[in-house]
């Protein structure tokens, strides 16, 4: 076993995915969390979205993405050895689609051509789409297979996750952090609302709030913000009206994505609201929601709701996270996922367990370094 | 007190209000339900609305509400002298508006301008009626101030029901009636999954699958459907986006509730669906109901969803409700009462208690005698 040993402050997706590599390495690791496998993660859609998910501008979390998702079949794999859990990885695809013609500009002004064909698809015909998903609206205007972009069921990653710690005998404590102990700008531990917690390294991954933790160093501090995300996730009853795979569409220049699970649930996401701290589901989100879903797929409208949801997701000034070490020695942040949290946690969690093993950081991760912003504003 | 005592077979408003009635003139009563207190009238709105709720070519259906809303306020408080609890009875009246200028014209033609000279109501312009509600959207086209139609929180009336039952120790059995007994074409009482249950008049209130019981005539067995309703809960927290009053609306050819609470909780409602016994609430039904309401008041948007319901209102073939005596001896029926169910409780309980007491059909309820379908069919 390796030397020393690490707390993971958080156990969302990242936190857990990371703790999980960290033991399956070796390592001596405990999970503090006050509501362990919650947060954004359990509102989550679980896609893994390098391609639809691009933004023109952020080419290296993009790169980040990309090598992010080529990761995910080997660690699912890995993850359910341990925890003898399927985490319900789907490697149909996505499809792709636009509501109509102006939405057809803005998916191809918004997925270049020459991206498509890195990827060996290519743009396709309404009847085309529709061919690929009967149940999409006749209005539908084409649109294209992202083979790329696959799924995960997230709850069943979260269990499956959970599960493994259990069998590495990894510790998750259910407290509340509030401080970070250090002695001679080296981390000793964490202060939790029960007691302290003694570490050689805390890897810091607490979801949108983490600024309120106290003990951090003031030039790499992050500065992150909730960004409310609202869903539905709804059981169609009829096996007939399950659609086959992601579904993510354009419409009236708004972008909505519908995941299928093998049960007949799905997931209608996700509205991208700047209220602060609100977790309440509202009326209007609900609506706009339902309305696009509708459009896109009109046996939506059979579907049974079974719940709405609303996730905090913690979002930096660029869009992409923290990872990478604090200045403070021993402290590592793992933080402002954003939308990418699922997609991102095993590279993550890979970096991270080089940088406890080696102190380096990764070429990946280079773009993503603490205290990016302070040095820049 | 009177002779003989009386089984009521539903704990729905229909079977709480008549029980308390005849409880409260000293008759010896029990009620009978699996599940009292729920059903659609836990699922209702609650509103007594005579005028907004009156269809062309049921003039004695109307003139019946007519005289039930009247009913209203001196039944309220007397409930409230035995429950000492406040059933949340508003007489602020309701505001109906048309939400373009099509809507208009299918309003005024369905509520005849003679019948709002009679309650002394006049149409009022766009401005006039946002001068009423300014929470209305800039869209709405003109309407009327209905002060003959109010509300009743459906919730607080079933717990002051409840409460003024256990006040009168009337004894609220939870079991389901299975057949009724009789000997010589006159009841004996009726028969629960739990054992036999004496009376010498049997009141039949369970709701829309009262012809599943066994032992009710051939000739005057009612024939009742279930008519499906979703409706929503939600919660403004902010006071200055509360509704000051109930609002309806006609809207692309549809009508629309929205039913404020004191407490800020409002409920919109409610579709009208023939899907059989179906309880789902569906992704459709709820993009209706808060597509059309934020249409009319645009601050439904901000509102918390808390709840989606679906109540299966019991539908007769000409929508009026069945009330009056079987031909078989001390059976008397109170079903069907459909959308009027909460608006009819005390008048069809002041009937069903003028039938236990007299023998006598009360004129008001004459055209609602039991079998009338099948002596026209």
């Amino acid at each position: 076993m390796p030397e020393g040993n690490v707390v993971v402050v958080g156990a969302g997706v990242v936190g857990l995915t990371t703790a999980f590599t960290l033991a399956s390495e070796g390592f001596d690791v405990s999970v503090i969390d006050p509501f362990p496998g919650r947060g954004a993660s359990f509102v989550a859609a679980g896609m893994i979205a390098p391609l639809t998910e691009a933004v023109h501008g952020e080419e290296s979390l993009t790169e980040l993405c990309a090598q992010g998702a080529a990761l995910w079949p080997s660690f699912a794999k890995r993850l359910s050895e341990y925890s003898e859990l399927d985490c319900g990885l789907e490697q149909t695809g996505t499809l792709v689609v636009a509501a109509d013609n102006n939405d057809r500009e803005i998916l191809r002004s918004r997925i270049p051509t020459p991206a498509l064909g890195t990827l060996g698809a290519t743009w396709a015909t309404a009847a085309e789409v529709r061919a690929l998903e009967p149940l999409l609206a006749s209005s539908v205007r084409g649109g294209f297979l992202a083979t790329s972009d696959f799924q995960v069921d997230n709850r069943r990653l979260l269990a499956s996750l959970m599960r493994a710690l259990s069998n590495l005998q990894v510790s998750v404590v259910q407290s509340k952090v509030l401080s970070i102990l250090s002695d001679n700008n080296q981390v000793k531990g964490v202060v939790t609302e029960d007691g302290v917690h003694h570490a050689s390294h805390v890897v810091l991954c607490p979801g949108y709030d983490v600024a309120r933790i106290e003990g951090l160093p003031t030039a790499d501090r992050p500065v992150i913000r909730p960004v409310k995300g609202q869903i539905l996730r709804l059981f169609q009853h009829d096996p007939l009206l399950r659609l086959r795979r992601t579904v993510r569409a354009m419409i009236a220049g708004s972008s909505i994505y519908l995941v299928p699970r093998e049960s007949g649930q799905f997931v209608i996401g996700a509205t991208v609201e700047e209220q602060g701290t609100s977790r309440v589901p509202t009326g209007g989100a609900i609506l706009a929601l339902l309305r696009d879903a509708c459009l896109t797929v009109p046996s939506v409208a059979e579907a049974e709701l079974l719940e709405t949801g609303t996730g905090l997701r913690p979002a930096t000034i660029d869009n992409a996270p923290i990872i990478g070490p604090s200045l403070l020695g021993g402290l590592i942040y793992a933080v402002g996922h954003y939308r990418h949290g699922v997609l991102l946690g095993p590279i993550t969690a890979q970096s991270i367990a080089e940088i406890v093993r080696t102190g380096e950081v990764p070429v990946s991760i280079a773009p993503f370094q603490p205290g990016r912003f302070q040095r820049n504003g």
